[in-house]
Order: structure tokens, then C-alpha cells, then sequence
């Protein structure tokens, strides 16, 4: 039995609201995870990353064994202690960043082996391991190796690659000890086939799993055929455990997600965006390098409380991603992850109250609208 | 007259306590202004930079009148309300910068002319622009356009360049309009030559400035030279106005710089270096991305009350350094200069007590001891 526990407390359709709760606090679902790839939120102090709303962030492995080293952060603590977030963390296996990131990688049936994109060192990577790593980063949700099937793909390929990533869930969770507050997660594969959701699924549920993840998509394949896979897949889970679904995404695939019985995600798109003067507001995306808001004396968004809203114009922030400013990328960063999170607040109210659809709809309306409000 | 007051408060040898009072409040001296280049202090937000001990920060005319362009600042209402900084703000007369950034330039007697290091537009300043452009910024303390005489230099070409900044000061004066709370500096020039300091005091005193800056110091000369060629300027200079010592300097420069009586400092040193991983503490600087920080639990400086000293090891900020993280830019500039202006609080308490040469002595004995705690 896991370590986790998770608790259901209101659905409405197939969206769900729920609490999971970790040895270092509690998360409400549907949930929206920050990545703080290198143990810090790019551009965040903690302190910013909590005033948002955060309530749990993404460490990666791959980057964390390379540079610092995971027993390096484990004989100082631990990743909460080192980077001071003292809230629940989730760990990546590494294993999507290896095939991402690293040269000269190999996928072996005990794991994969790898040259680091820093320095060019031989590393290795197996299920084993992997667990490994994120005990000793102090992860309070680890997830199992798994290899993330790219998309084209064809049908005996994947299958290949989903069985093989269900070999290495076994040994994960064989290798996972449990610790109280801490729980592993299954990653279900198959690409966009049915069947082999169907197969993988089945595969996870029967070794069992604090939660479970639906890997290998937003990897091209397109919104519609993202939707349809991850509401045949939700259907094939247990109730009484989160699904985080992997990677995802605009604020858009977080509101058709959590309706198809999502309840965690994790992306790079407010963060990074945040880092490229792209924002995220109610009234849709703005493109902060545009000219036309060179000199727009008006808020990002009249109705965001953040401080790149209520403290400035479209004009200096204009000026500050234009002249590539640090405080560009402080600003625009924590608006996003405000923006976001106050999405996720909104789902969580809506799923609560039973409006969810009403919510959904007019979120679409807003977006819809253009960023400019009618003078 | 001058729009700006000021008052020496007290006096310890030849160093001076005193508050520079203008339209955007008050600025005790020894003051130091950190460098907010292009309308913003780097890796900093405005709260952050007041939370340093920060009364005054200094702005680039050079910067801004390339981006976004000092007539947009001043239709979205200056300076101030455009990087949402209160406090008061000292701009350059954008001399300095011409010289050192801009490309195909060249001195006139009526000015500068050249061509923008951001996209290669043609450009110029002549004394009486770098006044306007400086009143459509906002600055609460304006500076005389001059030409900062690089070093080493011929006598006669050191003259030759002083006495055209003269000239430029002179019509610097006659260009600025008295508004409340503001006021016109000054620029002493004339190297390391005492008779051409004198000629260039003597024909600044004569014109009448708000303040006065000693310019062309801190361009290879050296600490003793520097300070000798100080020592002597202030003691030509009024005692009743600022005394400025542009682009100085490391924390010793500071407290020998007060020794001699000046009353404010620029420099670009603790933002810049705390964005390549160089920290200054009490016990001298410390270099983070050095090896035998990467394991070490201990704090940065375990009397500083900063957060990068109090919420993190040295571990973790050698981690971000090395990794090229944001954070480590936004932790370490925070803790520079917090440093800075702690270093500054004592220079006034100890003026203000008549224990300045105490002072001097232990702040001496703790940068010599090494930036490691006995354990």
C-alpha cells in the first residue's frame, strides 16, 4: 500500500476534485505543477512560487544527478532543504529527459545509458536506479523509468516500447520502498491505440500504484487525439487514485483534461513562456514583444492582482522583454504561474459547486475575446 | 539656487553625515545608489531593491534614450511611475556610456555624436540635450554633460578635455530649468593633475551647482592615486553641496572614499558581480563558483540576515551559479547589496558617533580575515 493518500471529494461529470496528502503537506486536485527542472523555478524565489498558489512543483531527475549530483543533495538534506521549498515535490524518472536532452543515449533492456548534454560523462539510467535517485532527492511523489513512445510511431513499435516500459513499472516498484508520506506512480503508454492503453493500463493497475501517470502524449499527436486517448485512458483507472496527466499544458488542455478525469499536470509552458515575454491572461495569450504595446500605459490584465499587473504597464514590461531584463522573466513567470494556478482555483470551484460546465464555457469565451479589454 | 537641500549633519575628521533631501524624499549620505541601467536595478524588483537599505538608485541617460526612448518615458509619465521605483533617482548625462558602448562616435565642441550599440541609429548629445532628456526622465538629480578623461592621458590632453567639459557645464547650467526637489551636479574633471582639478572646481563653484561630482577617477589609476587625487577635490569643493564620486567602487574604495569626503557612490560592482557568482561579505569577497563551495552546508555569511544567507547553503547558491540559474542572480545582486548598504549604515553611525576611524580599522581587520568562519 501506498504512502499517499488521496481522497475524492466531489465529481462533476468526470471532472473530480480531490486532496492528496504527502509528508510535506497536502495538494489540492485538479492540481497544476511548476517545473523547477534544476531544483529552482526559473526566475522564482519559493517564497513567489508559494504566493502563487503552488502547492507542489517537478524536480528533474535527469538535470539533478548530473549537476548537482543526487547523493550530493541528499547528504545536504534533501531537495526541499536544499532549494528551500518545503511543500511536496514530485520527481521525474529521468527518463523522458534522457531521450530529450542527452547524447549518444541508448535504450537496453536493464535501463538506458547515456552521455550527459553538460560535460559529455557516461551515466546509466535503470528502473533501479531511477528509484533510487528520487528516494535519495527526498521526492514525495517518484515515478517509475519509463520510455516516453514517440509520436509517429507505428502500432508494433509501440507496443514494443509500452511493454517494455511496463517491465521496467515492475522492477520500479519493486525497487520503491515505501515511506510514509511518499508514494510511486505507474506511467500508462501505448501512444494512441486503445488496445494498448487497454494492455498497459491493466498492467499497472494489477502491480498497483499510489497513482498513475498517462505518459507519451502532447508529443504531436494534436489536441482532439490527446482528449480522446486520455478519456478512454482515465476510464480504465482506479477512482481512489490521482492521474497526473504528463507534460500538459496550455491553459486550454488543462480545462478539457480535468474533464476527462485528469487530476495533476505538470508543464514548462508558463515558466518558460514567462522567460520569452509571452503571457497567459484570462482574455488569452499576449505577445509582450509586440510593438503595439510599446507604449500601452494599461495593465497585462486589469483584473489579474499579480505585480506585473498591478504594478506596471504593458509598456515597461514591453521594455523589459525587449531589453532582455531579468525582471522581465521575474515578472512575467510569476504572473503566469498566478495565471495558472487561479485557472486551477477556478476548476476546483467550479468542480465543487457543480458548475463545471458553465465554468468551461465561459472560460472559452473569455479566451476567445482578445487580450485588449473594449475601451 | 538649487532645488535640492542639503545638510551636513555631522562630521568625523573629514568625513561627512548628512541627508540630500528631494522631491521623491530623502537620501542620507554616505549614500550608496545602485546602477538600474535601463529603468531597472538587474534581477531586482523595486520592493527587493528598497528592502536592501537602497534610498536612491541611478538611472542611464545613454540606455534610455536608446530604449524605449526618454519621450516615451516621459508620456507615460517619467521615470519613476514607469519602473514603479518612489524613491528618488540620479541619472548620468549618458557621456560616460557614449564613450564606452557607442560605436563611431565622436566629440564635438558642440556635443557628441554616434551610433547606438543596440541597432546602429545615429545619434547626439550636446550639453543641452543631456538636460532635457534627463527633465523628461524625472530625475530628481540631473548630471552635467562631460567627457570622462580616459587614463593615463598627456597633461595637455587631459586639460584640453576638461576644460571642454567646462565649457559643456557651463551650458549644462544655463540649459537646466529649477524645479522643486531637483537639482544640476557638477563634474569635477582634470585627471590626476591638482592644478587642473583646481581650474576645474574653480570654474565649476563659480557657476553654482546643486552638487558636485568628482569625475575621470576609478579608470586605472589605482586606489592611492584615486584617493590622493580625492582628497584633494573635495577639499576645493563647497561644503554645503554633495560631494559624488562617480563609479567607485569595491567596499574599500567606499570607506577610504568617506575618509576623504564623499558623500555618494555608483558602481556597478555588487549587481554586476552578483550575477557572475561573486559575493561581498564582511569577511571580503567570495567567489561561488568555486569548487570547495559545492558541498558546503554552511551559509554565505552567517550574520547577514539576507535570505541568500539565511534561507540557503553555499551549496545550493554554488548549485545555481554553476548552472547559470536566475536565481542565483536574484539571491546574490539581493545580498550584495544588502552588504553595500549595511556598509553604508555603519559609515553614517560611525560619522554620526564620532568612531569613524574605529570603524575603518575593524571593517579593515574583518575583509583581511578570510570568508570562512573559524568552526
Amino acid at each position: 500500500m501506498s504512502g499517499l493518500s488521496f481522497q475524492v471529494l466531489a465529481t462533476d461529470g468526470r471532472a473530480r476534485l480531490g486532496q492528496v496528502h504527502t509528508a510535506h503537506g497536502m495538494i489540492d486536485t485538479p492540481a497544476f505543477m511548476p517545473v523547477g527542472t534544476g531544483a529552482t523555478v526559473k526566475a522564482l524565489t519559493p517564497e513567489t512560487v508559494a504566493e502563487t498558489g503552488t502547492q507542489v512543483i517537478l524536480a528533474n531527475t535527469y538535470h539533478l544527478m548530473l549537476r548537482p549530483g543526487a547523493d550530493v543533495v541528499e547528504r545536504l538534506g534533501g531537495l526541499h532543504r536544499f532549494m528551500n521549498w518545503p511543500k511536496p515535490i514530485l520527481t521525474d524518472s529521468g527518463g523522458f529527459q534522457v531521450m530529450s536532452l542527452a547524447k549518444l543515449r541508448e535504450v537496453r533492456e536493464d535501463g538506458v545509458v547515456f552521455t550527459s548534454h553538460i560535460d559529455g560523462a557516461r551515466h546509466a539510467l535503470s528502473p533501479e536506479r531511477a528509484v533510487d535517485i528520487q528516494r535519495a532527492l527526498g521526492a514525495d511523489i517518484a515515478m517509475v523509468l519509463d520510455e516516453c513512445t514517440p509520436y509517429p510511431v507505428d502500432e508494433t513499435a509501440c507496443a514494443r516500447s509500452m511493454r517494455l516500459s511496463m517491465r521496467w513499472a515492475e522492477r520500479s516498484r519493486a525497487a520503491f520502498r515505501e515511506r510514509p508520506g511518499a508514494g510511486l506512480f505507474g506511467i500508462v503508454q501505448g501512444g494512441v491505440h486503445e488496445h494498448l492503453r487497454r494492455e498497459s493500463a491493466a498492467a499497472l493497475t494489477a502491480l498497483g500504484f499510489a497513482g498513475y501517470a498517462i505518459g507519451g502524449l502532447a508529443v504531436g499527436e494534436g489536441q482532439a487525439l490527446m482528449f480522446d486517448t486520455l478519456e478512454l485512458t482515465t476510464a480504465l483507472l482506479p477512482e481512489d487514485r490521482p492521474r497526473y496527466l504528463m507534460g500538459v499544458g496550455k491553459p486550454d488542455d488543462l480545462v478539457g483534461a480535468v474533464a476527462r478525469g485528469a487530476d495533476m499536470f505538470d508543464c514548462v509552458l508558463p515558466t518558460r513562456s514567462g522567460r520569452t515575454g509571452q503571457a497567459f491572461t484570462r482574455r488569452g495569450t499576449v505577445n509582450l514583444r509586440n510593438a503595439r504595446h510599446a507604449e500601452d500605459s494599461r495593465p497585462l490584465d486589469a483584473n489579474c492582482p499579480c505585480p506585473a499587473c498591478t504594478r506596471y504597464s504593458r509598456a515597461y514590461l514591453c521594455h523589459l522583454v525587449r531589453s532582455k531584463e531579468i525582471l522581465g522573466a521575474m515578472l512575467l513567470t510569476r504572473h503566469n504561474l498566478h495565471y495558472y494556478q487561479e485557472l486551477m482555483v477556478g476548476l476546483r470551484r467550479a468542480i465543487g459547486n457543480g458548475t463545471f460546465e458553465a465554468f468551461a464555457a465561459a472560460f472559452a469565451g473569455e479566451q476567445a475575446a482578445g487580450d485588449i479589454e473594449p475601451v
